[in-house]
């Protein structure tokens, strides 16, 4: 059975625990994170999650995607929560009575979870610092029909409400893992697995190399790149042309176009 | 000769001036911006752009590179200005002694002015709302060897310090143009050029597409993609396999895949 509340002051707690989801300390405290907007929730729940708490405005619309939502979350056994429509603007910073929000308990991202062959392709992130990179390299990831994303090093926070809004609903169907270099080198030679980066070293053109599945498609920092260890230990370096003044494409960017010609040779393989 | 100034006080109206311009309409009415950074004012000054304006900290270090930008703006008769490092804080929004600004003059955007034959590709952005998506696409068309980037209709501002920065330099490097859709496509059928975009609607596999230069690629707004009389105004229509849940991609990524394998298609013909 749902818990069912309604909320109808600005200082009740659960408006400052929902307010203060968007900060990355608190969502880690909590390990919680929220997603809002109704095309945002119903891709988790059609992918099977389901937030442990639906929060919508009292005055709102009915909409069959949002019953659908209420009668999933009352099947969990989740709480759903209704309140003003202002203080559901202050916790969503949206002036919209249509707004809804969930919180979702984080994923499970030990690395040891992965299961590599569960896809051709995998992407690779290390110090992706801006959370539109992160969330637009997951959504990239479902369109290729990656596996997930492996954060390696200081990444910023996946579950961001920024990361999660540009992942475009992917943050619920990419496998989402976070380790260290060392962890992440250690795990990947424990088994097959092709490491490809783009370089400058002694590269292949990206349109010739031998891309092999599972293969794992790593982008560095947007501003340093790839340290040159990680470089190195990759078994396939690759070099996309740059015809213009600048030496490098935005980290999402470079992703994609390494991703979509990483598939089209893994299909005709 | 230059002119040079030290700014000393925060009520000076220069600084009023040079905060305005991080807000559009004030941009429109000066028809100036604002640029930041040492590495992109450097991009602008080895292009030949030289800001009208310089603005650094008094109590800077010396840099070679600063050194080269006070000297063109000098040669070139424009205007330097000190200020310290607290008020210029103010102006960047950055607490950094090492920052530096420039304000340019807006360039010409007048479709007319585009040279179709200047490039084998040119990206086009129909109602694109976010500039780090506009910025992204001048920095992928610079490394493509694009000629430049059309905005169709209400785009957000290319001269936006979010745009500017997210270009890496290409805006200097990039043609920019605006047009209505009406406009943009009596200009493109008055000579030869290709338009081509992603679509649903009998499209062509885009790695087995007849790609012809000079190629017009062609994008639409993040969230509703393009509109339908836009499609069907293509020569050239071209799919981009979706193997997840979502059914597109981030725009910029978009036009970035299309761009990367017209890019490969013109180099073999």
């Amino acid at each position: 059975m749902a818990t069912r509340r309604t909320i109808s002051g600005f200082s009740n707690p659960l408006v400052k625990f929902l307010r203060s989801l968007r900060e990355k300390k608190h969502r880690k405290r909590e390990k919680r994170f929220l997603a809002e907007g109704l095309r945002l929730l119903t891709d988790a729940r059609e992918c099977g999650i389901v937030p442990e708490m639906l929060v919508m405005a009292t005055g709102r619309d009915p909409h069959p995607l949002l019953d659908a939502l209420e009668d999933a979350v009352a099947a969990a056994g989740g709480e759903i929560v209704e309140m003003d429509v202002d203080i559901l603007a202050k916790v969503t910073g949206k002036d919209n009575p249509q707004a809804v929000a969930g919180v979702f308990a984080e994923f499970d991202t030990r690395i040891a979870n992965v299961d590599r062959r569960a896809a051709p392709i995998w992407l690779v992130a290390q110090a992706l610092r801006d959370p539109g990179n992160l969330g637009t390299m997951l959504r990239t990831g479902d369109a290729v029909g990656a596996g997930g994303l492996i954060l390696i090093d200081d990444c910023a926070d996946p579950f961001s409400v920024e990361a999660v809004r540009a992942s475009m609903g992917a943050i619920f169907t990419q496998k989402l893992a976070i380790a260290r270099w060392d962890e992440f080198i250690a795990w990947l030679r424990q088994d097959e697995g092709q490491l490809v980066a783009a370089s400058l070293r002694d590269p292949t053109d990206y349109r010739e190399a031998p891309y092999a599945a599972p293969c794992f498609l790593m982008v560095g920092n947007e501003s340093q790149g790839l340290p040159r260890e990680y470089e190195e230990a990759c078994d396939l370096r690759v070099t996309i042309p740059m015809r213009g003044r600048a030496d490098s494409l935005n980290a999402a960017v470079a992703g994609a176009v390494l991703a979509y010609e990483a598939l089209a040779h893994l299909d005709r393989s």
